[in-house]
C-alpha cells in the first residue's frame, strides 16, 4: 500500500513549519550538494518524481527547462506546489510515482528529491525511469541513507541523560518496511541497502557519476542538532547517466 | 606512519589461526561476492596490493593471468605467500603500497582484498593505481565498509548481559586513523566515507561497474556470530574499469 502521509492534516501542518518548506532550497541542508551534480536544464523536459512543494520544479525552469513535470502523491503538497512554485511549464501531476507510465524515451533528466525511501519496490521504477529516459539523459536524486533507515526509528541512541551516544544500525541486510518516527508522527518508510540502490541502477544501464553523502554545510552548523549530523550520513544523493 | 601490524609476532600467529588464513578463499565469508565481479584474467598482467599470504595471486594465475605481482608490507604475510601460493607467474614483492611506483599502464588488472583501510590518504594511492593500469582494466578491491569503521573499535554495543543491541555509527563525516581492536590486538585502521572510496575513482578516471556489500553466504549461517551479519555492513566490493 502506497501511504499517503503528507495529506494527513496534522503532519503536513508539522512539514510546512520546517526550514525546507519555509525556505524552499535555502533551507535544505543537502541542497548545496544536490545542486553540484545536477544536470544543465537548458532545453530539457524534466520529470520530478515526488515533487512536493515544486521548489525544484521552479528552480529547473529558472535554469532554462522547456518543461517540467512534477508529480506527487499527496494533493495538499501539489496544492502548494501551484501556489508557491506554480509557473506555466510546469504540470503538477497527483499520481503515486509506481503508477506513472510514459512513452520510452519521454525526459531528458529525471530528479527526485528525499522520495524514495518511501518507495516499496525500487527495482521496477527504476527500470521504468530508465526506459522513460532519452539516451544520454541524466537521473539524479536524494533518498535518505541506508544508515540511516536501517535501524527503523532514525533516532539516535541515548544515554539515561538523554545524551546521544551514537547512531544505531541493525537489520541492515533485512530490507523492506520500517516505522519511523518523523516531525512526531509515525511514518512508513523503506530500507534498502547501498547495494540495492547503486547496482539496480547499473543494471538499468546507467552509468554512475556521482555518489555523495552531503555533510551539513558550514553555514547551517550554528543550527540545532546540525554538528551532530557530522556523526552519521544521513542522505545519499546519487548522479548517473543514461 | 605506515604500521606493519602483521609482522607482530603474536598478531601474525592469531591471525593464522582465522579461517580465511586456514581455508584461503573458501574460508572468507566475502569471497563468493568477490569472485563474482572479478574479471577475465587470461593473459593479463595483475597486481594485487596489500596479497597477504597470496590467495588471491594464485587464484589469478589459477586462472590464466599471464603474470602476478603481490606486495604486502609485511615480511612474515609474505614467507607464509611463497610456502602456500608460491608459483613461477607470481613475484611477492615486500613493499608498502603507498611506496610503490611503477611506469605507466604497467598492469591490466589490480585487486586488492581488505587492505585499503590500512591506507591513510586514499587519493594519491587511487591516482597512482589509475596510472599504472592500462586504458579498459579493471581495478577490484574489498575494504571494511565505511559504517563498520566510522565508530572506531567495530564491535557491537550491548546490554548489560553482554547481548548484542546494535552496531555503533558515530564520527562518520570525520575521516582519520581509528583504534580498532582485531584479534584482540590494538590495530590502526583509516576510516574514509563511502563518498570518498566512490568518488575518488570516478575522479580518477574509472567507471564504476558493481559496488556491493557482500551479506554472509548461506552455507556459512551456522558459523558463531555469522547471522549477526546480517544486521551491519562490514565490507565493500567495488569493481571498476579504466
Amino acid at each position: 500500500m502506497k501511504e499517503n502521509k503528507y495529506d494527513n492534516e496534522v503532519f503536513f501542518e508539522k512539514y510546512g513549519e520546517m526550514d525546507r518548506s519555509q525556505k524552499g532550497l535555502m533551507g535544505a541542508g543537502e541542497w548545496p550538494a544536490l545542486r553540484k551534480v545536477l544536470p544543465d536544464f537548458t532545453g530539457k523536459r524534466v520529470l520530478d518524481l515526488g515533487c512536493g512543494y515544486g521548489w525544484h520544479c521552479l528552480y529547473a525552469v529558472q535554469n532554462g527547462a522547456e518543461s517540467v513535470l512534477g508529480t506527487d502523491i499527496s494533493e495538499k503538497m501539489l496544492s502548494v506546489a501551484e501556489e508557491k512554485n506554480g509557473h506555466e511549464k510546469i504540470e503538477y501531476r497527483l499520481c503515486a510515482m509506481e503508477d506513472l507510465d510514459f512513452p520510452d524515451e519521454t525526459f531528458d533528466i529525471v530528479i527526485s528529491s528525499l522520495a524514495f525511501h518511501y518507495v516499496k519496490d525500487f527495482e521496477p521504477l527504476a527500470a521504468n525511469i530508465s526506459r522513460w529516459m532519452k539516451p544520454g539523459g541524466y537521473f539524479v536524486f536524494s533518498a535518505e541513507h541506508p544508515v540511516f533507515t536501517a535501524y527503523g526509528t532514525q533516532d539516535w541512541y541515548y544515554d539515561a541523560d538523554g545524551n546521544i551516544l551514537h547512531f544505531p544500525v541493525d537489520r541492515y541486510f533485512y530490507e523492506g518496511e520500517r516505522t519511523a518516527v518523523f516531525l512526531g508522527e509515525e511514518v512508513t518508510k523503506y530500507h534498502r541497502t547501498l547495494t540495492t540502490y547503486l547496482n539496480t541502477l547499473l543494471q538499468n544501464g546507467f552509468s554512475l557519476k556521482n555518489i555523495i553523502e552531503p555533510q551539513p554545510p558550514e553555514d547551517m552548523m550554528d543550527l540545532p542538532g546540525m554538528t551532530d549530523e557530522m556523526r552519521r550520513p544521513m542522505m545519499l544523493i546519487v548522479s548517473a547517466q543514461k
